[in-house]
């Protein structure tokens, strides 16, 4: 492989990726688990050069998108606030002894109400925009902390934040249903019954979670239910919180394939239109547009 | 102190409280961290030997409810069905070898339709209709798995079980909000306000729940008002959603007094009439009456 022009990276909470770029394209990817939670501030460059230091010239420019930015990263990437032009960013510099590095973080985006913020979400919508130009209205990223945002004119305009994902981390493998949905399968009717109940009643949520270690000890239901269901029952209630944001709108699921194509059918029988777009490649479209917009080249 | 007559004996998930008794009077109490969850079968003997030796006579009655009558304790109490008359229990006994030890399990109750289950909080509310003769109404018994349960003519009728102090525990300790909660201190009025946040809008509950990380962030709010709003916004969940429980009824609160005094308060605010009694004085109830019923004595 010969030298990549530039570097795009993705460091969250848990995980670093970094991508190999020529133009616009991929030459290489990698990952560890340096996440920013788990570096202190004199570590991210050690965590980054273990992942990219052959792929080095000269000097190579590295934008980085994420938690990498926040105040406990490498260095703080201060928000933009909404309304927030994805094609505005104000790139922060990160501290580097190897002469070899170029290295620029973007920001996250804040709102201060309803408080929210984000941070690397901003790069994939404007990866999706740059994409899709002139594209309005709203964009779901289901996750950790799932995001629906509301844009308009190249802008993010508002958003909110569900923690739907952590909780379904959190409850199937450290509460008292860990017991109950320990399994790799998946049972389809289940998750879409537990969704349309949970939309329909998401004031249940805190009592129906109980029910599926219930179920499983009263009626000996299988992992595979009681996993779908666990899931049904979490995305449904955002779905009801939510729905302020997709009622009448059109629809883009910014993700990974195996959640976003739930959050698509369920939106579908909602009747809203709803297409998917894979999230590691809005991140990149959106840290090269970013790129582009500031003549970055090595 | 004189050896005891008998021993209750609280056996939960995570704890194990033993009672050194004298008819229904404590002469002396222990606890220790070998909950039935650390424990394989063969060592619920040791378990309880460490805490309780010293009081044995030639054979001592033991009575036990909770997690350690459950198929992965000591041993199995099948649970009784509701209508449950909580003064007809079948105890069953446990293996020992130390001939000291007279040990008898009390069962928990299961709901088959919506399937529920309790293992403990059975005894208590014996203890409660044991001391309170005839009494009919609503029990709530907060905690790790909030319980309502409807009771009449002595019986346990129907009931429903809420994740919340699970809930809690889990976000306030492991999630990304654990940043923001991490206080002895507590605000009264960030409290009540998300509790009536909560009850009015609980399907807000996933997205609420991200704010008080994002209020930090944007806002700098304080971590004695993130922890009491955690806090509100959990019970509120759960007060919307047992709503058809506590709506025009009479209650009593069995737990412990910290997390007690939320819920009467908060019923207060609804103008339901709540009263307060110590969940461990119930549990030790709960075990004498079972005791004199079928005349066990040393």
């Amino acid at each position: 492989m010969s030298k990549p022009d530039w570097i795009a990276v993705d460091w969250g909470t848990s995980h670093l990726r970094v991508y190999a770029m020529s133009g616009g394209s991929v030459l290489d990817e990698r990952a560890s688990d340096d996440g920013m939670g788990s570096l202190e501030r004199n570590q991210f460059e050690g965590a980054l050069l273990a992942l990219v230091s052959d792929w080095l010239g000269d000097r190579t420019p590295v934008l980085a998108c994420g938690m990498v930015g926040a105040r406990q990263g490498w260095v703080e990437a201060p928000y933009s606030s909404v309304p927030a032009a994805v094609d505005q960013v104000k790139m922060v510099n990160a501290p580097t002894s190897d002469a070899r590095l170029d290295v620029r973080v973007l920001p996250g985006v804040k709102q201060v109400q309803p408080a929210d913020v984000m941070r690397g979400e901003e790069t994939q919508i404007a990866g999706f925009l740059a994409l899709n130009k002139g594209w309005d209205g709203v964009i779901c990223l289901p996750g950790t902390h799932s995001k629906w945002v509301l844009v308009s004119a190249n802008e993010i305009v508002s958003f909110q934040t569900f923690m739907t994902g952590e909780l379904f981390a959190l409850l199937s493998e450290q509460s008292v249903l860990r017991h109950t949905v320990t399994t790799a399968n998946w049972d389809e009717s289940a998750f879409s019954e537990a969704l349309s109940d949970s939309m329909a009643r998401p004031e249940k949520l805190a009592a129906k979670l109980f029910s599926i270690r219930a179920e499983s000890l009263v009626n000996g239901t299988a992992a595979e239910v009681g996993r779908a269901r666990l899931s049904g029952l979490l995305i449904g209630a955002e779905l009801a919180a939510a729905r302020p944001y997709w009622l009448g709108q059109k629809v883009a699921v910014i993700g990974a394939p195996e959640v976003a194509r739930l959050y698509v059918a369920a939106l579908a029988e909602q009747g809203v239109p709803a297409t998917h777009v894979q999230g590691d490649r809005m991140t990149i479209a959106g840290l090269n547009a970013a790129r582009l917009r500031e003549g970055i080249s090595a």
